[in-house]
């Protein structure tokens, strides 16, 4: 019998089934088990990993059910031969391409990751109580399909927030919750499908936002950036009939537009009939003055649709975001595409409606600008500290991620490579232009919403150290 | 002051402050209140109403933000005068389109609805408990971005119960977790964008998914059905790159493909390199067979993307699907969309994942199998008994639904209009086609997923007298 010469990992993301799974998977298609080799039986291979009985059975189904290994009656499980007739029949090559986002998972103590937020802050209790309180099984009628727009409730409540705190006017009708951001934009795209063929977008910008935009056909116009935003001259040559635009905080630079260049915008596309779409993410997380409110606040002509996320600043696992659409976009949505299902589970929407109805949100979001206020500054310092003049801090008066320009000679992937050598993951942003060969050189990401404060300064050390600066 | 005659009601859909909202705005809007009328103080209202301050305030504040009302210091609330340019400062026109779901899903005791499902079969607190366990505070990875495909052990069991139990061949690096079986479907567009201008889709078939489809800017083929499905002849001469089919069962006549019939279609794929998309609805409950096999299952040339839903047959407001990729598709998953987020919350996903490990889900679809299957039989019985042969079922061995093929003159419209006016509410099917002028006559949809044993035999003799059979 062979040897199992592995352990489980009883804190790891993946059950203890999972890992007995893929690595048995692994050591046969890599022929460390050799084909037709027995296996332990159940009993045994639990008692010697100390793990129920339950586990390894699971596992053992599932390496059965795809082919792996074989019963054989009154003798046990034994390995298969694996041909490529085998894997043809199962219409299967697994593991040919490892899930992306695997590798950067993995624990690491300094992790500039965009798109974290503090664990420790949130309000994990509340949550959960109200998540029980949205499955109340004396209220089935949550059970069934709801409202396609998204629970009356949640719209209500979201209506009342967005005015006072983002200067967006609406009334919960104009409201369509979406599945996250990239759905929101999706719908978008379908809704104005018939009018729209080239789309300008802020270059650099928000990478997936561009990918929607391409995916429904449109053509892509990357517009430069001013100190100001984007570049207006150059948008009205684009001749584009739709601008993805981040007004309150651009991304990645964090550029604020002022209300000369907003009004101007406006006005061009009242001219055009274009549609602006307006993603106000971070909005409330500006740090050096009160929040500018939305550009739809401003629009009079039904030209924008305003579009705002709960995932990014409040919790990245949940899949909420919302559009506002416009009178025009609105009587379409109802003519054509009432059939929609709504994407986001009834329940969520009811724990986050019960969430902000008792005043929870609002909270949470005072005391997390707070918070991330503190860690940006704190960030700043470290690398001010550190780094001295041969780094400079780029769009860090808001939200939770800054840029930082580095002044040592090395490039982008250098400086990553040279990072992750000493520990410290940071991250591109080469990516975000829409041709990569445009992007500025020996400019880098660093995220510090899921960081805690004395990682950061560690971090940095580690930084300057891994740099020689 | 005026006088509030108005009741709130405390088992309402909306909480108490929506209604009390709906209820001013609407007056305001519709003059039932003039302008410049002062409202009750929140004390005075909130005790005339036995209502808690907290309701009122929220009204009054929600009115205020869209402008119906206004704060005068040192005197209370006024309505506002409502003209046309408020309205349009506000960017707004509220109730233009109310909701179109709304009216349906009034109370009713003889709703034929299809898409319901029995909520006193549902495990509410099996259910809540894991949710309870998905938000564990001390796993706060949970509320970071997870995998964008989906969470892997999800996708692990997902893996394992397929293959038993609808004979799809996959292993976890193969499926990709959406929100729902449109936005499944708006992937499998996006993927295969390039290549794909024509498809096919059943006709009649489901009309969300059509939409989904053009929305895409695929030009569709609606294919006629024969006694077996999709007319094959016809399939091949649309010249359609992609076809949509459910060969478990066809929606909505519930027609379950023959297997020589689905060779076919996958000798069909196999020579024009044409893809079938198999959205597998329903698999589970067919009543006089076991359940048939998935198509995918018999592909050995990676033509059909698998498609399942959790939300029909388990729990609507869950909106949680899945898609099974070839691997050519899989290949650009990786390459062209693996920067797409995850649209369903990793909450939901952990919570249905342990539901399958903890082998509550298999339960649960074993009974609700014998459940649907009692109440179909129950309902057949009672048509034949009350409508003899003044009308035939169509499609009723599987399934939540059936068709009913009235003999008594009336067309569908006439025929839902009587049996409204009795109480009792069917559903059309002419929507169903493409061009409803193609529809059948005199065809109609009855649910019973969500109906009650006696409430069927009511509202089926409620039917006799509406359509004088």
């Amino acid at each position: 019998m062979i040897e199992f010469t592995f352990t489980l990992k009883k804190d790891a993301a993946d059950p203890l089934y999972v890992q007995l799974y893929r690595y048995i998977k692994h050591a046969v298609q890599n022929r460390k088990i050799a084909a037709d080799t027995r296996l332990p039986s159940v009993r045994k291979l639990s008692q010697h990993l100390k793990v129920g009985k339950n586990t390894v059975e699971t596992a053992y189904h599932q390496l059965l059910a795809e082919g792996y290994i074989e019963s054989r009656p009154r003798s046990g499980y034994y390995t298969c031969c694996l041909d490529d007739s085998l894997a043809l029949r199962a219409g299967m090559r697994p593991e040919v391409h490892p899930p992306a986002l695997r590798k950067s998972t993995l624990p690491c103590h300094y992790d500039f990751r965009y798109g974290q937020i503090d664990p420790e802050q949130f309000p994990a209790k509340t949550w959960r109580r109200l998540v029980i309180k949205s499955i109340s099984p004396e209220d089935a009628s949550l059970y069934d399909y709801g409202d396609r727009q998204g629970e009356y409730g949640l719209r209500m409540e979201i209506a009342k927030y967005i005015y006072p705190a983002r200067g967006a006017a609406c009334s919960p009708e104009q409201i369509i919750v979406t599945a996250g951001t990239q759905q929101a934009l999706d719908l978008i795209c379908k809704l104005t499908r018939s009018s729209n063929k080239r789309a300008a977008v802020e270059d650099p910008g928000y990478a997936g936002g561009r990918l929607i935009l391409e995916s429904n056909g449109l053509e892509l116009r990357p517009i430069p950036l001013t100190a100001s935003g984007i570049n207006l001259e150059k948008l009205a040559e684009s001749q584009a009939q739709m601008v993805l635009v981040s007004p309150s905080r651009q991304f990645p630079y964090g550029i604020s537009m002022p209300i000369s260049k907003r009004l101007a915008l406006l006005n061009w596309a009242e001219k055009t009939g274009a549609l602006i779409i307006e993603n106000d993410y971070e909005g409330e997380f500006g740090y050096n003055s009160r929040p500018i409110p939305a550009l739809q606040g401003l629009d009079q002509n039904g030209n924008v649709v305003y579009l705002y996320t709960f995932s990014n600043s409040f919790l990245p696992s949940i899949r909420i975001s919302f559009i506002i659409l416009p009178e025009p976009l609105l009587k379409r949505y109802h003519d054509h595409f009432a059939i929609l299902e709504q994407s986001v589970s009834r329940m969520q929407q009811k724990t986050l409606q019960f969430f902000m109805a008792e005043g929870y949100w609002e909270r949470h979001i005072r005391k997390m600008k707070k918070l991330y206020k503190r860690k940006c500054q704190l960030l700043i310092d470290s690398l001010s500290l550190c780094l001295g003049d041969r780094a400079e801090v780029v769009g860090s008066s808001a939200g939770m991620h800054l840029l930082l320009r580095v002044k040592n000679g090395m490039g982008e992937a250098e400086l990553i490579e040279k990072a992750w050598e000493a520990g410290v993951k940071i991250y591109p942003v080469s990516n975000l232009w829409m041709y990569p060969s445009d992007a500025e050189e020996s400019l880098i990401l660093l995220g510090f919403g899921g960081m805690k404060e004395d990682q950061m300064a560690q971090g940095v050390r580690l930084l300057k150290k891994a740099w020689s600066v």
